[in-house]
């Protein structure tokens, strides 16, 4: 379903907003698409991870020797040999810390979790890799650990990092980050009703297809060719640069196609120590994980523990919100503060706010981004708050939303003073759609029952750095190169805007992305910026070309470039001039190029503003085995302000793919450890992500309400459906058992417990 | 020996002139570099081309079926499948004409020479692929052939094409070319002394060590992807769309490094083949030429049939001179007529010139270029002709050229009307150069005698369309990205330029051959055109990048860019703003350029204008073994206007390998028919190459003029040394023994022939 709200933009387009063919269409299906494990070379060797077998432990000495004399082994590298960034400064790159990221790729001085990199061997085949892994000799010290949040910050937690102070003293809390409004104080004293809640979540893995790959070549003269999938060839190479020493200029990251991030591939792994072997050994290194490695050793999003109280009037006017949200970080600092901390209230008006996050490091693998990093943490607090508020106000929950919802001028405690505002639009296309309308038969069948529920959410959206280049080939066809990876659609959203900024067929355009030597810098695939960002550097990169082709055709004709105008794939003589000349089309000027001046072609990089937030409303309805505690989605509807949905399929599969790993953080995903800090379920047969059959078609609701900012109106989408469905399905249980679960995931075993009660 | 004549740019830099370490060095000792036929692919299948076993024939039927039944075949093309270009109507692509290339990839019609490809299969591997060569059944009508110009242009001789038509008739004569200047037989009438001599040439072939190889993917929804080494993605884009079909936008041309062209791979013979078997069988195809498939198959430059006359007067002032150049085309149309026709007389300012060229087909493979294409022919009869006119004068031959020397406002016979013309600094050169002035033991042994000769040359050099793009890393180094392949060190030079122009460390920069998808459109490597062109599209880059650097301190020190200038690496307040601020250096405004507006980075494409012609003068010392028949060179000093040696190492390269080719066309080489039409010597044994005792250390004289037309004075440099090299080793020759030979080359059997006359 697509609502469209507004037309700029939106008439007359003959490519943008249509369904096209997907340009890596054919090559995923026939299985062309090169992977990054996909890459060979003549002469490669394997490289394999040796990692700790204890959650917390100081590393007294790694002797390599007995490794490194096994026939076939050709280098062993160690922290040693990682650029080591001193904890006492932060060296940033984006917002990875460069002294946590050297300690992440490599334990240093001690190993911080089950599975945390010790040394790193490559050998003629991956079997003598594992065995030379086997003859490494670490001498351990192993230390008493801690896995759960409210473990590490009692006072008496074993501490991981003496350096990390709080409040004065060395402590597992790595830093705080507080957004505020107004005196919450003296709101709460407003409030006639007040609803406070703790809430637990628990770490999720992105659970991406393709585990962690590449292939580095590091020649003689100091030059290293990385293929890897990422997202992000530019971060790879930066990263790579900083942890190996190797200047920047002197590594090409080629990106591979990519089997899923979801914000874990913003950060690498191996990339460093591939390179390392590579140097050391004079040849070509692959490295693949295996999946049990992606699970214990690649950072899943964070768990949480969340106190939210909010107070509203009799009326339905909230007066004030509180959070407090306790972030997982893994083993060392960075956990996503900003997700829950910033975008827990930011749907709402509310004048006095007071929303604290801390990050907690525990003997867990290093958390990495998982879409809207942290937001959903926040919303299922906040929102399932709201759920009781309403309730107790006898209001419809989205009532309460739309009487509180932010507007033009609103200020958010996170420091922004909204613009354009499109968060009302989403809560009432969810109140009038037909799901909501519907009635729902509580209980349909003996031992099963029914509830609906709802949340909303916001995230960020990001603009930055990007690059393309447009080329009009000889034969007038078009080249377009961007250069961040494409994880949701990005050729075909640029493929769309291109054909239709140069009104040509839509098979004349052929988009790629580039290699970190082969287009200008481009930053991250992630926060919901790439067809915002690309789409924009393209258009301004496309709108030079016509230019050019203006120029030529002026130039042809003797005329002012000003009085040519461009339509439909061709040049015209406008004004006085109009209908003197027949038309050039852009075959035409093309085979003209060489006399015209030469090749016809242009190029943009950019630091690009303008990516006003997302926000969305969900409806869910559930029903619940109470025999078997299992919950299941009946239906599921999701409403997004998508800006311009410049290809509507990948706008749907973005939505209904963040609405399925919602469903899957709600339900049953969960990371579980023994009792020495071991992760006990590292594979998909124990760690349950939602399946095919555990999901009904969701259903996607576009309001296509163009972003004033963009060229097309392009507004970020990949995040924001991810941060409702964890509130929205406990609503909806609750809705069904009226029993409310203040932990995730909700799963038969919990369920079980619940109805037991 | 490097003779600096001018100083523009040449003082004060501190990497334009070094020899820095070459940036593809490492890679092609490490055995690293990645040639055609390294690449290989997953799936991947073998291409292997069935032959003409005849000189002439008609093709009355070709059956495949039984090919197509071997197990293990996956796909046969014919003629049928390759897009047909009618004979009435040229359709050119550059300087080839895709009638005569269609037929030149697959015969058509008539095989046209013993080798022609009549068929392509692809099989799992070369022995299925070759077997089922064998079952493909061709219906053969044989024709009389015929193989030399003589012959060719007989009245009763066998006619390749009955639509190619001279005075009237059909002919072997495919086309003429007039250069002209005043009236000829005038001038001979004024002139006291008249030489009038008939030279012959053989076809020599350019030798590359690599041979003709690509790998080709043909993805189901239309796109390939071509690796091939070649002079030209670009060309191999176009010439593969043209001849399949395919649009450009759909086809990636990446290339590979590149084993030696001299040429030759200006023009494609696999690519078309291996894209189309691609086609049909779903997989990628690679295929590679084995050395007898190049000698055979691939064009080897013209065999020639000329007659030069020159006249002067008594006190050297030549009056008339003119030259019938019968070029060998092979068995299309196409000979290099531009070369002997336009080249012969180009140094001289002769008034009364005529030259007219002759492209003659013959059954023998159809010729492609060779480093300054057919100039060489025309330089072997002129400047043959011109010692003969020394000699019957009295004066020395180098006198005799600079009393004839063009001069600034010369028009020469080609159309031209010179500029700075630096033909007489080279003879000057020369004369004044030790080598010329030593003197030489004319008979040093019995049965050895000693001469020495010169000879002088011009190449046109050429411009043309380049593309380029500079970018900075996020660390303030530089990526450096142009459009052709690196033949001759256009990387280091290019990387020399850039490190000069942005005053860093020349390691800081790096250099990399974007494929067709990477960067703009960029004409073949070819023409001496490379190091001009790239030079200047990457200086106007590198100027747009510093103009931004400029803009960005401004923008930090709040003053007006124009206030700032960029020295040694650093933007530095300048005028009333000096010294009021600390220099921002490269690095540093790398890592504010988020903050600064984005990422930075400039691109140009560019057709390319002012490079001007190219001429040299070479001295030449031989000795002869009267007994043996044996000519060996003893000493060779050439000397060439280089206009500015950006990279002096690789220029004394392109010197030294020019003079070595042209030994190799004046002594050993040229191609041996059987009597039914079949190429007797297609191996480096039977076809005798120079070798590295075959020569002596060349020593170049580079004469640095500097092209005013050029931001660095570049003047192209591959191809004038190869145009002296056999006129001067015939007149050394003549001045060893008191005998000429007017015919190529002076191989062992001719010289004892001619001895025992």
């Amino acid at each position: 379903m697509n609502v469209i709200s507004d037309k700029l933009q939106v008439e007359g387009n003959r490519w943008i907003g249509t369904r096209t063919v997907r340009p890596d269409g054919a090559d995923k299906v026939t299985g062309r698409a090169a992977y990054a494990a996909d890459n060979t070379m003549p002469g490669m060797i394997w490289g394999k991870v040796l990692r700790s077998p204890h959650a917390h432990a100081v590393i007294r000495s790694v002797d390599t020797s007995k490794a490194e004399a096994l026939p076939g082994v050709k280098a062993v590298v160690t922290a040693r040999d990682i650029v080591d960034f001193p904890v006492d400064k932060s060296v940033m790159l984006g917002i990875q810390d460069m002294r946590w990221m050297c300690r992440n790729v490599m334990a240093r001085e001690k190993a911080l979790f089950h599975g945390h990199p010790i040394a790193a061997v490559a050998a003629i085949n991956e079997e003598v890799a594992a065995e030379a892994c086997r003859l490494i000799e670490v001498d351990y010290e192993v230390l008493p650990h801690v896995i759960e949040i409210e473990d590490a910050i009692r006072p008496d937690a074993p501490i991981l990092h003496d350096f990390l102070k709080h409040e004065g003293k060395p402590s597992n809390i790595a830093g705080t980050m507080t957004a505020k409004l107004g005196d919450v104080e003296a709101g709460f004293a407003e409030a006639d009703v007040i609803v406070e809640r703790t809430f637990r979540t628990r770490p999720v893995h992105q659970g991406y297809i393709e585990p962690q790959a590449c292939t580095v070549s590091y020649a003689a003269d100091g030059r290293a060719t990385i293929w890897s999938s990422s997202q992000g060839q530019f971060m790879v190479r930066a990263m790579t640069s900083l942890l190996t020493g190797v200047p920047q200029s002197n590594i090409k990251a080629i990106p591979a196609e990519i089997g899923g991030g979801f914000g874990a591939k913003t950060i690498i792994y191996l990339e460093p120590l591939a390179l390392l072997l590579s140097k050391k050994s004079g040849r070509p290194v692959k490295m693949v994980m295996t999946r049990e490695e992606v699970m214990r050793a690649t950072g899943p999003t964070s768990g949480s523990f969340s106190t939210v109280r909010i107070g509203a009037k009799k009326d339905g006017t909230i007066v004030a919100a509180q959070g407090t949200f306790y972030i997982q970080a893994g083993c060392l600092p960075g956990g996503p503060l900003r997700g829950p901390v910033g975008c827990a209230f930011a749907p709402y008006e509310i004048p006095n706010v007071l929303s604290v996050g801390f990050d907690v490091v525990s003997n867990r693998s290093k958390v990495a981004a998982y879409r809207a990093p942290g937001a959903p943490l926040g919303a299922y607090a906040a929102e399932c708050v709201l759920d009781e508020v309403a309730e107790k106000l006898g209001m419809d929950p989205l009532e309460l939303r739309l009487k509180n919802s932010a507007k033009p001028g609103s200020k958010a405690a996170y420091g922004a003073t909204f613009g354009k505002v499109t968060f009302e639009e989403t809560v009432e296309a969810i109140r009038t759609h037909e799901h909501y309308k519907a009635p729902l038969e509580r209980n349909p069948r003996p031992g099963v029952r029914r509830g609906r529920g709802v949340a909303s959410g916001f995230w960020y959206n990001a603009g930055g750095e990007s690059s393309a280049q447009v080329n009009i080939t000889e034969d007038g066809n078009v080249l377009v190169t961007t250069g961040h990876p494409d994880v949701g659609g990005s050729r075909a959203s640029i493929a769309n805007v291109t054909a239709e900024l140069l009104g040509i067929e839509h098979g004349r355009v052929s988009v790629q992305i580039g290699d970190t030597s082969s287009i200008g810098f481009s930053n991250l695939t992630g926060g919901s910026r790439v067809t915002f960002a690309s789409a924009m550097v393209v258009t301004q990169s496309t709108e030079k070309v016509i230019t050019q082709l203006r120029e030529r055709a002026a130039k042809i004709w003797k005329i002012d470039p000003e009085a040519v105008t461009w339509e439909n794939g061709e040049a015209r003589p406008a004004g006085p001039n109009a209908g003197q000349f027949p038309p050039l089309t852009l075959k035409e000027l093309a085979a003209k190029a060489n006399e015209m001046g030469g090749p016809i072609g242009a190029g943009v990089q950019l630091n690009t503003q303008g990516a006003d937030p997302g926000f969305a409303t969900h409806v869910v309805d559930v029903e619940v085995d109470v025999d078997l505690g299992i919950v299941r989605v009946l239906r599921y509807t999701a409403a997004q302000d998508v800006g311009r949905a410049l290809h509507p399929s990948y706008v749907e599969g973005q939505i209904q793919g963040g609405v399925v790993q919602g469903i899957g953080w709600a339900l049953s995903e969960e990371y579980l450890y023994d009792r020495q800090g071991r992760l006990d379920n590292a594979g998909f047969l124990d760690y349950r992500m939602p399946v095919c059959s555990d999901v009904p078609m969701i259903e996607p609701v576009m309001l296509e309400i163009p972003n004033p900012k963009h060229p097309q109106g392009v507004r970020g989408v990949g995040e924001a459906p991810i941060v409702p469905p964890l509130a929205a399905i406990a609503n909806a249980v609750y809705d069904a058992l009226g029993k409310r679960f203040y932990s995730l995931p909700m799963s038969p075993p919990k369920v079980l417990e619940a109805l037991e009660e």
